[in-house]
């Protein structure tokens, strides 16, 4: 059973509504969208993501023979359950806005339409591959907003969430805008550009610092960036001055220094000061160690000479959000709209459409969430990916698509780009979705 | 290039130090100890965690041919390190305390001691599998302790950080002492109990929320809880009276009823008194939708008739403190010990044991931190699991495991128990080991 592509990767509950829906023959077709149903505090806006991992997900959806087997041992369900399991293919459409787009609450992410038994199995880990990678990505864009150019590289794998978690994070980054990451899987399997520096313990691993500078730089001599911190910044950096000049003399750059610890700040500064004292103004200092937006902001409001960040845990984990709180909601079934009207959780029904203006200036000016049919001005965000399970072009590359996120920060509104959250982002509500509402609470409440 | 064996999946540095210690001959042994440096804001304690997973990628550990092709083809390397690799398996030693003891900051969770190059390799994969279940368990235990014996179900998948998270939460949750999880895949894996009931959707498709219970009660009638917050909660749980009557007739039993919406607290007080006036004492109420450790006690202390919780995001992303600042630093090569002394980044040099000590009523009352051979009274938590790769025993099972948690649990002081943060639990660091961390700070001071 393999973790990543296995259909019982998925909550129990899926099988057990698969089975009463088989017995009582519901397999007409349902609508399903994910959407978030708020922001979190800080948050001003979303950034799509992983969208092409769902397309893998839906198109390599199949369940092995094993897994057959242990359906039918389980005791839990019946011969119905395990034959009509036994040739599923996903053979439903999908509608998903493009990956990069910027995107706000009740705005769907996209749509699954299917038979309700296969509409339903796939929830689980749809949810789980496009919740991960959207969530980072919103997060690496506000890091991307806040460095005004300054380079960002991915350093989270070891405190994500597992090997996914932080893979996808790698991915969902370098979709926002960050330069790279240093996991290193993420180019055979991404073709993301990969960085890497050294860790303390081999400065450690040395009787002397400038050994081990040295030793690493003759072994890697293009990918030169000195941890300097280890014992002493200060000393640290001049180490790396004294060997910058006999490198030079044998063709190798020192390309940075990195700080890990302490007041970056200040040491930034100090270290800097030292490197221009000895004309080595094209070395850059990069810094990292509990790096997130609100310092990178601080840090570049303060012009402190710092030409790169290393980000992890609060990239890699969404510190601050670890979470979205977002769902996966019946809209239709057999033909006619459907409303969960829990309290707090009330949704919007049917299949939707989010139309999105932009003022003379490229500026993004508001959207209108209504629904599909109705026919509204501006850019139509929700697009069809798979119908009959079969694609109806190919996906964007990972380029295109951070070329796209890229073009979408841009033309946010100045207070989202300055990562405030008021005013929030005006997303209208069309009056056909609000009839559309309405016509469904009064047919419930006549029943 | 599997996702959860591949040595590709770390970070880019670790293979540029690997050229530099394979060119300049250091490939002597290295300690490295990996420990929290300190706990999140409001833990008190955290719990070991994912050593069987890390056993497993140790053991699994081999660089397959493609990998190795892409190494020799990236333009970074040079043919020594391709070399090495091509036949490298893990030959080293692990020590680790075991899956579900109680640990606190700076104590060593495990030990790596391998050749130098060895120990730096396997670094990030064993953080990102290691750090991940110590974090979920030790939120789950918090759980564990504010139930008070009440049912715990992990929820969490669909929002965990993909799907090595989820199933990965759900192994961790189990550990800690929940009662199961929602992830089907968790029990062919790991044997752990799963849970299912129903979703929202399956009551909105049908025209009659009545017929949505019973077609899921007729279709698997041994695990009838039933979703009654889909429209109204009050009118939902006397449809499931109405229809729990007529479903004993046939034999069926209704196991509980689940609420997700609203004031969870006053709905359960209203359901329960619908359900205890119908006579249907055994029927539980199961409350999910935002739950955590803080909301469990509250209901507890409010004596809220609430049988079991189903929990997701708190638990599965440790929403509150979603990473544990920990570190896997080197303590000892070739024989020297060494030291880390960046800035606020100390930590204890040398190979260390934690000695854990009771008192009569079998409650723990501190711990040693020192060094490994010193000679100290109570239990020694630190135990050898590889040695020169080989396993010294099998591992504990997970149900082994999982009482030992829960014995550890019971043996915490009471202010942990009650999930305070204050008094601190004693750590005493060894006059052995402040001697070792002393006579290495002269010996770098003199050079």
């Amino acid at each position: 059973m393999d973790l990543h592509t296995s259909p019982l990767l998925t909550d129990l509950y899926q099988l057990n509504m698969l089975q009463a829906y088989l017995d009582h023959g519901m397999t007409e077709t349902a609508v399903f969208e994910f959407f978030a149903r708020k922001l979190p505090p800080r948050r001003g806006f979303l950034v799509a993501a992983g969208l092409e991992q769902a397309v893998d997900f839906l198109r390599g959806f199949r369940f092995a023979e094993d897994e057959l087997e242990w359906l039918a041992a389980s005791g839990r369900f019946r011969a119905n359950l395990v034959d009509y399991l036994a040739g599923l293919t996903f053979t439903g459409d999908l509608h998903a806005v493009p990956e990069g787009t910027v995107l706000f609450a009740d705005e769907p992410l996209f749509r699954v339409t299917a038979p309700m038994p296969l509409a339903q199995l796939v929830e689980t880990r749809l949810i789980n591959i496009v919740h991960l990678q959207s969530l980072i990505a919103a997060k690496a864009a506000r890091m991307v907003l806040a460095a005004e150019g300054r380079t960002l590289i991915d350093f989270g794998l070891r405190r994500a969430h597992g090997g996914e978690a932080g893979l996808y994070a790698a991915r969902a980054a370098y979709l926002a805008g960050f330069a790279g990451t240093a996991t290193v899987m993420a180019e055979p399997r991404f073709g993301i550009p990969i960085f890497g520096t050294m860790a303390h313990s081999f400065v450690q691993a040395h009787d002397d610092e400038t050994d081990a500078f040295e030793h690493f730089a003759r072994s890697r001599p293009d990918a030169v960036v000195l941890l300097i911190d280890t014992y002493d910044t200060e000393t640290g950096a001049r180490k790396a001055v004294a060997l910058a000049r006999r490198l030079a003399a044998d063709g190798i750059q020192v390309k940075g220094v990195r700080i890990d610890s302490g007041d970056l700040a200040a040491h930034a500064r100090t270290v800097r000061r030292i490197l221009d004292d000895a004309g080595l103004d094209e070395v850059n200092v990069f810094a990292s160690g509990g790096i997130d937006e609100d310092l990178i902001r601080r840090f570049v409001a303060d012009d402190v000479p710092i030409g790169g960040f290393g980000v992890g845990t609060s990239l890699a984990t969404s510190e601050d959000a670890p979470a979205l709180d977002c769902a996966y909601k019946l809209q239709e079934y057999a033909g006619i709209a459907r409303r969960k009207r829990s309290e707090g959780k009330a949704t919007w029904p049917g299949r939707k459409q989010v139309y999105r203006t932009y003022a003379a200036d490229g500026r993004m000016t508001g959207d209108v969430l209504t629904v599909e049919d109705d026919d509204r001005d501006g850019e139509a965000l929700v697009r069809p990916v798979l119908v009959a399970g079969d694609a109806v072009a190919p996906l964007p590359s990972l380029e295109e698509s951070r070329a796209h996120a890229a073009n979408q920060l841009a033309r946010l509104p100045e207070p989202l780009r300055r990562l405030d959250t008021a005013p929030p982002y005006p997303v209208e509500v069309a009056p056909a979705l609000r009839t559309l509402a309405d016509d469904l609470d009064r047919r419930m409440a006549a029943e």
